[in-house]
C-alpha cells in the first residue's frame, strides 16, 4: 500500500515532536520539514528533509498532508489558509475564542482548491472536545467541568519570561483538589476562576532584580494572574534547569449527569490524559488526524472539519472489520 | 422542527428506562413500545402507546427509528433483522464474540430496505469501543487494559440463580485493586484471568439448602466462576432487597503509550464510567445513536454502522457551528 506522504511546516516544539512520532504510524512518511528560517541551518536527526517554506507551493505534487506545527497566535491564522488552499492540512489551532473565524477561514480556503483541513485537534482543543460532545449529547440533564493540569503553561511562563529582570520561568497549571472532589461528587457548584485552578511559579532572576517587585508584578498580571491563587518560588538556573525542563500537562474532562423517573440516579463520565510530554502527544493525535484528512479528502469531503466531523475509524490504522473484531 | 419518532422494542429493564429517558432529547418524541406480550397487560407509566410486536411492520409511515432494546442471547439474532429490514434501528447487541455475524445479518437487512441500523452501541461495547480506537490510534506504541466494575453482572446473577436451592442472587464484577495500579504505573503485565477481577456474590437459599453445596456450585461453574477468585456471602431475601436492588455499574478503559526519541516519554489516557443504573445509561447512549441513524440515512449512508463509523456532531442536538463555538 502507497503510505501517505505528510509535510510539517514550523520546526519548533511540536514540530521536532511529530518527526519522531511519524515512525510510529506505519501508513504514514515522512516527505520533508518545511520551515521559515535558512533551511541549511537546521538538521534533521531521523534524515528527513528540509526546505524553505516558500518551496512548498512547488510540491503540491510531493505531498498528500500537511502538518502545520507553527503557533495559534500570528503564524496559523496566516499560514493555514495558505496552506489549506494546496495541500489537505490538520492543525492545532488553539485559540478557544477565535476558532469560529479561523475555521472559517479555512473552510474557504480549502474549498477553494477541493482540500480538507482538520482544524484545532490535539487534546484541547481535540480529544478533550470530543468528550464534552458525547457527554453533552449523553447525558443532557447534566454539567460539566474540565480541568487543566498539573502540567506546564507555555504561554503563562512566556508572560512571568516578559518580566524586567525576569531571565527563565516556568508556570505550572494546577486543579484544586476541593473543586475537583465537588465535581466527582456531582455538586456542580458554579465556579469562579478562582476556585478550580491555582498558579504556581518557578522563576529565575537576573542578578540585580527585585524579587519582590517581580512577585507582585506577576500576581498582579491581568488575565494571566490576577484572578487566581498564584505561588511563586525562586529558584536558581540550575534549579530550573534540573527540576523543570519538561514539559508535562494532565487534565480531566467530567461530565455529570441524571436519570430515572424522577432524576433519582446520577451518573459520572471522567476522561483524563497524564502527558509526561505535551508536544509528543499533540503530535500523535495530529498524525492520525492526518491519515483522516487524507480519507475525509478522498470522499470528497472538502473545506474544514473538527473532531466532531472524523468517523473514529478514519483515525485508525485499522480496517472496519479488524476494528470491529479487536477493539469493538 | 419535526421530531424523530423513535419506537422501543422490547419493555424490559432497557426498555423502560428509554422511555423515560427519551424525554431529555429535545428533538425525540417515544411513538411507541412494541411487546411480545399481550399489549393490554403493559400499562406504561408516561403514558406511551403499547402496540404488540407483530403490528410494527404496519407502522412504518409512523416510525422513524426502532430502538431495540430486546436480550443479545435469542431475541436480537431473530428480531434485529426483522426490524432493519423495515426500519432504522439501533441496538445494544453485546456478545462480544459474535459482533461481526450479526453485523453482517444486520447489514444485508438494513441494505435490502435502504435502512441504517447502528448496532452494538451503549457502553460497553459502545463508549468503551470509541476509547479503545482512539487508544490505539493516537498511541499505537502502547497497550491497553479494560476493567468492568464494581457493578452488577446480570449474567452472572441469572447463572447463581439456576442452581438447585437458590431462590435468589446478586453478582458484583469488582477489579483487581493491584491490577489497576499496575496499568496506571505503565507496568503492562499479561494478566491472566485471576488478576483483574473478583466476583463477590450475594445468594438466598432456599430453606432446606445445604450452602456448603451451594458454594462449590458456583466457585466451579465453568466460563462464569471457576476462573476467578469467587466471593460467596449468604444472605436473607429482606437483606437482598435492602442492600443489593439497584444495577450500579462501573468500568475504566487505559491505554498507556510511549514517544519520543528514544520511547523516553510516556502517557496514559484513561476513560471511566459510574453509574448508578446500569440500563438508564445505556439507554441514553441509544437515544443519541437514534438522532445518529436517522441523520445516516437521511444521507443515504445505509447498513449496519457501529461507534466507530458515526460522525461524533451526529450524536448531539447541536448545530456544528454551535458545537464549535460552545464545546470545542
Amino acid at each position: 500500500m502507497k503510505k501517505i506522504r505528510v509535510g510539517i511546516v514550523g520546526y519548533g516544539n511540536l514540530g521536532k515532536s511529530a518527526e519522531y512520532s511519524i515512525r510510529q504510524f506505519p501508513d504514514l512518511e515522512g516527505a520533508g520539514i518545511f520551515t521559515r528560517r535558512d533551511p541549511r541551518t537546521i538538521k534533521a536527526p531521523t534524515g528527513m528533509p528540509v526546505y524553505a517554506y516558500n518551496q512548498a507551493p512547488n510540491m503540491t505534487d510531493d505531498i498528500d498532508v500537511m502538518l502545520l506545527c507553527s503557533g495559534s497566535r500570528t503564524d496559523l491564522p496566516e499560514q493555514g489558509p495558505e496552506m489549506a488552499r494546496l495541500f489537505n492540512t490538520v492543525d492545532g489551532y488553539d485559540t478557544h475564542a477565535k476558532i469560529p473565524a479561523y475555521r472559517k477561514s479555512m473552510d474557504e480556503a480549502a474549498r477553494s482548491g477541493s482540500k480538507t483541513a482538520i482544524i484545532a485537534v490535539g487534546w484541547d482543543p481535540g480529544l478533550f472536545s470530543l468528550q464534552r460532545l458525547l457527554g453533552d449529547a449523553i447525558l443532557p440533564e447534566g454539567s460539566q467541568e474540565t480541568f487543566w493540569g498539573k502540567g506546564v503553561s507555555q504561554g503563562h511562563s512566556d508572560a512571568i519570561r516578559r518580566i524586567a529582570g525576569v531571565k527563565d520561568a516556568r508556570q505550572y497549571t494546577i486543579p484544586k483538589r476541593e473543586a475537583v472532589e465537588a465535581v466527582k461528587r456531582g455538586d456542580s457548584p458554579k465556579f469562579k476562576t478562582y476556585d478550580k485552578h491555582l498558579r504556581e511559579c518557578y522563576v529565575v532572576c537576573e542578578p540585580d532584580a527585585d524579587p519582590e517587585k517581580i512577585e507582585m508584578a506577576i500576581k498582579t498580571m491581568p488575565h494571566y494572574f490576577a484572578d487566581y491563587e498564584t505561588i511563586v518560588h525562586f529558584v536558581t538556573e540550575e534549579e530550573l534547569a534540573r527540576d523543570h525542563q519538561g514539559l508535562p500537562h494532565s487534565g480531566m474532562v467530567f461530565r455529570y449527569g441524571k436519570t430515572g423517573a424522577n432524576s433519582e440516579n446520577t451518573h459520572l463520565m471522567t476522561f483524563s490524559l497524564k502527558l509526561d510530554a505535551n508536544p509528543d502527544f499533540t503530535a500523535q493525535v495530529l498524525l492520525s488526524c492526518a491519515r483522516a484528512v487524507w480519507r475525509l479528502n478522498q470522499d470528497q469531503a472538502y473545506g474544514a472539519k473538527t473532531i466532531f466531523d472524523i468517523p473514529p475509524i478514519y483515525l485508525s490504522h485499522r480496517t472496519p472489520e479488524d476494528a470491529v473484531k479487536n477493539l469493538l
